[in-house]
């Protein structure tokens, strides 16, 4: 049996273990990383150390950045009473790209999933429970987590906690996608929608 | 517009180069990488560098290898007579796993192209026929460059090239894939299966 030489076996294995790269993808990308100049090479592997070690979590929000507080946190110009609740920092990518909220953000690094034995301590729950004691003057949290059965949890137990305070909690709104299609939507997407509905 | 902190956009940059690496994967890819444990995100720099840099080029064929001459030339179970030519270290690695083949190598990297300007002095087509004149050796050699326009043209090219040192020239087989089906294949597959049909 051919067996790739070591540093080139180690090197697939390594890419193998990112998410959505099996083992065809990872030879191909590997293959790929040999052909280039030493140069380039080296920038992707410098660029993936540099990446880890310059980036760390704002003691604010626990979004990725490279200094504390993050960006977001300390732009005064920002809506300092507004809360916006999401799973993971791509999330926040994501809602800055859409330009309609300037509000802050807190990042949770995951969701409450028994089935995986994550539970609340398990992600930066109490970080923000810190944060809303500390801050009086957040008035709204926006809970962003993603409309799944962990995210869904997520947001039902943080509401409960979160309730006393007397703080308004919002939910993101659930129906059918822009541009969809009611044919090919799913019940449980519809049944949203429909309960949602808003009189116009 | 939400910026990445430097270091993550430089990660997604690098990322993004990759083959079959899309901005959004490799958006992913990054935020991964950002979750990991230190040591393996370094493990996975290091592979990199390491396999570029433990790499070379076997002198006899061309694969990458880490000891010169490669493990597949120097072994001399192998059937020394025969020599196949394939376009990229990763076609050698493919054809080693049918495990059929026990004569060596030849990796062309790269195939002509005049529509991208890679012409014979481009690709280790010097290499081969230097190879050809020292070792007598050489019976048959088997053109197994990729069935495409490029990989065809590379062949005939050689085939011409080899004929008058009265070496066997063979190509690889083109026809329908085993499991294929004929109301799916193309016609130039079809018709190429025709033309090598065999009398059983």
């Amino acid at each position: 049996m051919y067996k790739f030489p070591n540093s080139i076996a180690k090197l697939i294995r390594e890419l193998g273990k990112l998410p959505g790269i099996g083992s065809k993808t990872a030879q191909r990308l590997a293959f790929h990383i040999l052909s280039l100049e030493n140069e380039e090479a080296n920038q992707l592997a410098e660029s993936i150390v540099n990446a880890k070690k310059n980036t760390t979590l704002c003691s604010e929000c626990c979004n990725l950045t490279e200094a504390d507080p993050c960006p977001i946190c300390s732009n005064n110009k920002r809506d300092h009473k507004l809360l916006c609740v999401v799973e993971q920092p791509r999330d926040v990518a994501a809602l800055e790209k859409m330009n309609e909220y300037h509000g802050l953000y807190h990042v949770l690094h995951g969701a409450i999933s028994p089935m995986d034995d994550i539970g609340p301590e398990d992600i930066k729950l109490r970080e923000l429970l810190i944060r809303l004691q500390d801050h009086s003057e957040i008035k709204e949290i926006i809970l962003a987590t993603n409309p799944t059965v962990n995210g869904e949890a997520t947001a039902v137990y943080l509401s409960r906690l979160i309730k006393p305070t007397g703080i308004t909690i919002s939910r993101i709104a659930s129906g059918l996608p822009m541009g969809g299609d009611l044919e090919y939507a799913d019940e449980i997407t519809l049944a949203k929608a429909f309960e949602g509905r808003k009189v116009l």
